[in-house]
């Protein structure tokens, strides 16, 4: 594996090896000393186009925790704005000696671009509405910490702006590859239009899918984008597809909830269900940098053991 | 102790305990090789809500100096403005294995409910109006190592805007704990309302106070708060409460002046001041970074001893 | 050496100490761990007022590979916004620790100045329209790859607007040093008004002079200042001055093209000439790496082998 631009590229056999890594590299970040030299004298550089402390955070938290430096472009004050190409401005970083860069873009297909650029390994970290593969990876891998590492028959709900969501694209995916039983829940203006090729089922009814599924995955409504143009209120929204306390009711007692995050409490979810024992976001960003340093030891690692 | 909010917390023992570890980082940081590997595998977040790029690269030196990992977040340009809550924000930080947290913030309490959700160590690096705990520590341990470890008696002049300053409120409180007898000197719109709940004298005249002190501790004059509203001109203050050069002949040959920076020269302080040997404001900065390792080390080492 | 401003203060012997450091530090760049202790326990400051991601990093990059720490003050936002002055900054920053600082500002003399308020070591990293030795180094450094150590009598041209560029103030200087023959090609408004006083000489048509030398220098055409002010339109700048396909074919088969980046394809250069074997701009950028390594090397390190 050279990159990891999209859930396709790795397929089933790519995600198994992601998270036999995870499951080691999580035992690395509870120890004493969380810290292996796996990467030592490696470059990390994370390329944002697109702001997002979380991502860049997780992804330069792994690096270290693997011994590698890092190096962080933020783009909005970069050369680019003196008039440089993407394609220069990434070579210019490879010329300085990067190992891996962590790309996120507005546009679908950038990362695919720059990886046909450089020698560097390039890892996806959100084009567009297009993918975000190691968030699957991340969901994916904590799935198989609490159901064990078949998923095979797992029914998980996936509630609101599918539409507009990479996390759902590459969930979507990398859930159906592992087996699961995937429903899309939402207003008609949220959901996809070619929804016959996805291996999926939809509705438009949180409530009655509540009670029959295992897991319900709540995507973040971006009122930075249209959320409103897609729902007359968000008010409306969270009446008919925010997980409140009265729906979290309808759901099994050993369910999960996930997001994720940021979430936008009061609209998508309640404040009071983050602090029910089904929830595991936190859960979540914890895995997010175990699956992350597995992600980035596969693409520049030596092959040495994790030690 | 498991975090840093307030002087109040730490006690005249707390204060004592630091300033006895400051001495030997400040001995550590003047090695060739400046660094001891006392938090390695830790990692130290700088969370400002409220940008102070000196007080942030003195929160990061210290944990460098310790060997620890850095995560810097300027909330400026993160998912705060995606809706995020404070607390989803700080607990996200914590889930990719954080072990302290640096924050500043504009409203007072916010790093003390902070440490209500988090289980790592919070330190008040600035709330408010409110408290800088660990600028009231450089001070103190700047005069111990001028006057020894009893500052009994110290008579220290507090001058400029008290009532909006965390600097001054912080420092009055250790310095009243350690025994100095402080002075608050200023305009009366710029002193706090409760004075009679403050361990204090108040003057009003500033060259009366001068010859009669051992310290004289200027406040900035914040011209992006509402300095002009406090009083008729910068200019009209500067007569009246700036160290010009004049005044600076009415303090004792073995007095000090002291500034937490960032000084606005001409205003508060004439530009020669800082040239005169009695003024330590350069020292301030250098024992700072050797009292932040002290309260890293205090809050999140092992107990191993300082190497 | 104490600080790198200006070319003149290196002189020829300094030029030719950081090529042979230079030398064996692109050999450590290239190993499969690319770091040497040689500045462990050093802290470099890249201090910013002009924002430039690719001459910081670079910097950095540099540092990390020497082993020392790195702080990165970005002065938009920092405290200089509350005030303070410029002394006081660079004051304040050593204070905390600092070995070296790399200054970029835009006005010509303040990293002179710096230098002669504190006991760091400074790296002029581009003041004005004044001079960026470093990059200039970095030219040298590349052209000796190709050329051999002697640039005896090797032509060179030096193409766009000199009058504003810093790039080719330095390089002039350097390249002249080393023996160069320098010519300035042109329109006159972008040309300086004391020629007479540079060691060159001036064309005003590229097409005339490219078949003369050995190596063409491209300018960044610098939109973001008077550009437009200079010339009718970029589109007649391009028809006269760009490098396209066309004008490639005028240059000699083992010609170099140059550029310190970031370009502006389309405007000073085409971009189908990036892809030409004579374009040699990715390799500045990795030389850029190693000569920064020697010029850290040659001013705050021990005098302990490069290893």
């Amino acid at each position: 594996m050279k990159h990891l631009l999209s859930i396709d590229d790795l397929g089933l056999a790519g995600i198994e090896e992601v998270i036999d890594l995870a499951e080691s590299f999580l035992e690395v970040t509870q120890r004493d000393i969380p810290k292996v030299p796996a990467l030592r004298g490696k470059t990390v550089a994370t390329i944002f186009y697109e702001d997002s402390t979380r991502t860049r955070i997780s992804f330069e938290t792994a690096a270290k925790r693997l011994s590698a430096d890092t190096m962080a472009l933020s783009i909005a004050t970069s050369s680019v704005s003196k008039g440089e190409s993407l394609q220069d401005t990434v070579q210019t970083v490879e010329a300085m000696g990067v190992d891996a860069m962590v790309v996120r873009h507005r546009s679908a297909g950038v990362p695919h671009r720059i990886a046909s650029w450089v020698d560097s390994a390039v890892i996806n970290a959100g084009d567009g509405w297009h993918e975000h593969p190691t968030q699957a990876l991340v969901d994916v891998f904590t799935l198989t910490r609490h159901r064990g590492r078949s998923l095979d028959g797992l029914r998980v709900a996936i509630v609101g702006d599918v539409q507009h969501s990479r996390v759902a694209r590459s969930g979507v995916k990398a859930l159906a590859m592992m087996g699961a039983h995937i429903t899309l829940v939402g207003p008609p203006t949220m959901l996809p239009p070619n929804l016959e090729q996805w291996p999926v089922d939809v509705a438009y009814e949180l409530d009655e899918v509540l009670p029959k599924v295992d897991v319900v995955y709540l995507l973040r409504i971006q009122q930075e984008r249209q959320a409103e143009a897609l729902f007359p209120t968000l008010r409306e929204y969270t009446a008919r597809y925010g997980l409140t306390a009265a729906r979290l009711d309808r759901l099994a007692p050993d369910a999960l909830v996930m997001h994720p995050g940021p979430m936008v409490r009061g609209v998508e979810i309640a404040p009071e269900v983050t602090d029910d024992p089904r929830a595991v976001v936190t859960e979540q960003v914890t895995n997010g940098v175990a699956v992350r340093m597995a992600a980035l030891y596969l693409l520049i690692g030596s092959g040495a053991p994790v030690a």
